[in-house]
């Protein structure tokens, strides 16, 4: 006898469960919608999706489609299930079914009951019950129960209405709805390190307005083509949401810096006007902040000091997701979210970094510096030059 | 024959390799200094802390100095070894000997040969003489040589003037070292957050400046030494460095709050205060920036354009190392750094918290709020009454 087919699968969510009532129903119409975009984005096929008492159901046989819900923000985790009725006889007579089709020869089980809303039986009878019912199925090849260590788990969710059963609870990628946190200006420049830095605020639910500051004649296409490809990474975690990509001519200021200003402060100055454009884009788009993918210490401008510096005058809120990380882990998030090979594609470093730039530098050395050019005007004729990059560049 | 004991325990370090020449003997001495001062801490016996190309090594047998080096900021990895001669019949032989004393019956083994500098043979053929010297030693039990998936790794490390052999690598707790990355304020308040945004840039080798709002009477000393102990567990990863810890009275500051001031901005205007109060300790002392442990989304007034308000005017770098996890990545911290269970002690909650908090404050409303109060005199009188907390309180 083979057992009923998978029919739906159990959405799990965190922390929008702590959330008070009102603000809960809005979340969870947030990751519905996200999550029905996903799945239409990833060609996974369902008929509906519905919630009931913290959880989301998508009424689907499709293991594709657990798949895409993992992939949506605020997803803390996804079971492909088999629906039956909320009773004794039904849910042991269904795990039986599925423990004689995955439980090897001489191999451990253990069911794992969970009952919630008004029955006459308790968690510990369906555990006894489904265990007994399995335990007789398999009998004949010599099964052991294991409830520590099993090797195989069968998940017996009793509810109200109706009972799952189901084997595999995979991990979701956790977080918020994306669009329940305002939008922020992410600053992306193809690196291993910005789009992560992105990714990280969309995973709490923030929406992001990505800019390339395009630094031409001191970078080139492959630069410029690397962050794209970046991009459109984000926006595959995005599908219900079209980016707004903008690129802004940076190569003027770069100019500028080199002509008029010391050599070694042209990071400083180059992430001053990056910030400068960005809380114009934040402005423009009444956006909340700026997202950088600054790390202390990684590379020799990033020092605190540097950072001060950086910011000084320049008076919008700058979120550094990945401040406290090290390499490794943000190697290891890009590598987890897809963009690692983008980032890692052959592209032209630019080319106006200095051979010994300043690791100290001070807020009034650089604004110093900053006196000798036309810091306003370079950064209107920036955002004067700015434009959107159509979608079919990043998709 | 029994093994020759361990004497060395070999200290990698990851990002530092990475830096200049200059910078890096300069961390690789801060490192040496840390450990020293960790191995101190914690009691452990060695007889020196010496370094080679890229490598610390600490003289000891104790088991112990390699716990007390794994906690070090910027420390990667540790093993604790045996030093052998750099030939093959010497590192054979210790090979065999640590084989034969941690192989059991029937196991498989794998050798994982290393070599740098000038030797007559190639690492392979170190992992040859190895794996034949330690066939032979334990013939009699029905090895088996598997260098996938071994049940036993032994690693040999062959250097220019001599060689280790050690089976265990652990995990160090990464980052840059203490004390190389400037110095910051860290807002703690001793809930589960905060000691983990100071923990993560103190991982990136920032020191730290803890400070402690007491908003007595709105707080109590539940919450004042629920702080004291979260700053304690901080102490304890910053062994060779004595925290500068500042309490700062904010109970006048919300008296004002609550008598003049919209109720749902209490929170917002709190937070202003406490960021101003920051940046009154961070001038004085010359800091770079505050920390603090907010995450985006995590409770109703965290929103992005709660943020946006929380900051306007307030032109310091403030950094939210946390904005990006989730509050399951922030607890899984908190408890691997040990925090977490003076954070969850018995304490008051702040009773000045609003049953509605805003949570879309706006820029002008706040100003208008504390145009109501005289926002300069409150901060003058908190900071005047900030004092040093005794190391005894927290030690």
């Amino acid at each position: 006898m083979s057992r009923p087919p998978n029919d739906v699968i159990i959405v799990r969510y965190g922390e929008i469960a702590l959330k008070s009532r009102n603000v809960r129903d809005r979340y969870e119409k947030t990751l519905m919608s996200n999550i029905t975009s996903m799945l239409d984005a990833m060609g996974a096929s369902y008929d509906s999706v519905s919630r009931d008492w913290g959880r989301i159901y998508i009424h689907t046989a499709d293991p594709a489609a657990a798949q895409a819900a993992a992939r949506v923000f605020g997803v803390v985790s996804v079971s492909l299930a088999i629906t039956c009725e909320p009773t004794l006889e039904s849910v042991s007579s269904v795990a039986a079914d599925v423990g004689q089709e995955i439980i090897g020869e001489g191999q451990s089980f253990g069911i794992r009951p969970r009952r919630t809303g008004n029955h006459d039986f308790s968690s510990r009878e369906v555990g006894i019950a489904c265990g007994d019912a399995v335990w007789q199925r398999i009998e004949h090849q010599g099964p052991s129960v294991d409830l520590t260590n099993p090797d195989v788990e069968i998940f017996v969710e009793v509810r109200q209405n109706h009972a799952f059963v189901y084997t595999d609870v995979v991990n979701g990628v956790g977080g918020l709805p994306l669009g329940t946190q305002g939008k922020m200006v992410a600053l992306v420049s193809g690196g291993i390190d910005s789009p992560v830095a992105a990714w990280l605020m969309m995973k709490r639910g923030c929406e992001i307005i990505p800019v390339y500051v395009n630094n031409d004649p001191f970078s080139d296409e492959t630069n410029r083509q690397r962050a794209l490809e970046c991009i459109r990474v984000l926006q595959t975690w995005a599908p219900g949401y079209s980016l707004k990509v903008y690129e802004v001519p940076g190569g003027e200021a770069q100019v500028s810096f080199l002509s008029d200003c010391q050599r070694r402060y042209t990071c400083v100055l180059c992430r001053r006007m990056m910030y400068r454009i960005a809380a114009g884009i934040m402005e423009k788009e009444r956006a909340h902040g700026i997202i950088t993918g600054a790390s202390l210490g990684q590379v020799a401008s990033q020092t605190s000091q540097n950072m001060l510096a950086e910011t000084c005058g320049i008076h919008v809120p700058i979120y550094h997701p990945l401040i406290g990380l090290d390499k490794t882990e943000i190697v290891d998030i890009a590598r987890n979210i897809g963009s690692y090979d983008a980032s890692t594609r052959p592209a032209t470093c630019c080319t106006a970094v200095p051979e010994k730039p300043a690791t100290s530098a001070k807020c009034g050395d650089v604004c110093g510096e900053e006196a000798k050019i036309d810091v306003e005007e370079l950064l209107r004729t920036a955002l004067s030059g700015a434009k959107i990059v159509e979608p079919s560049e990043y998709s």
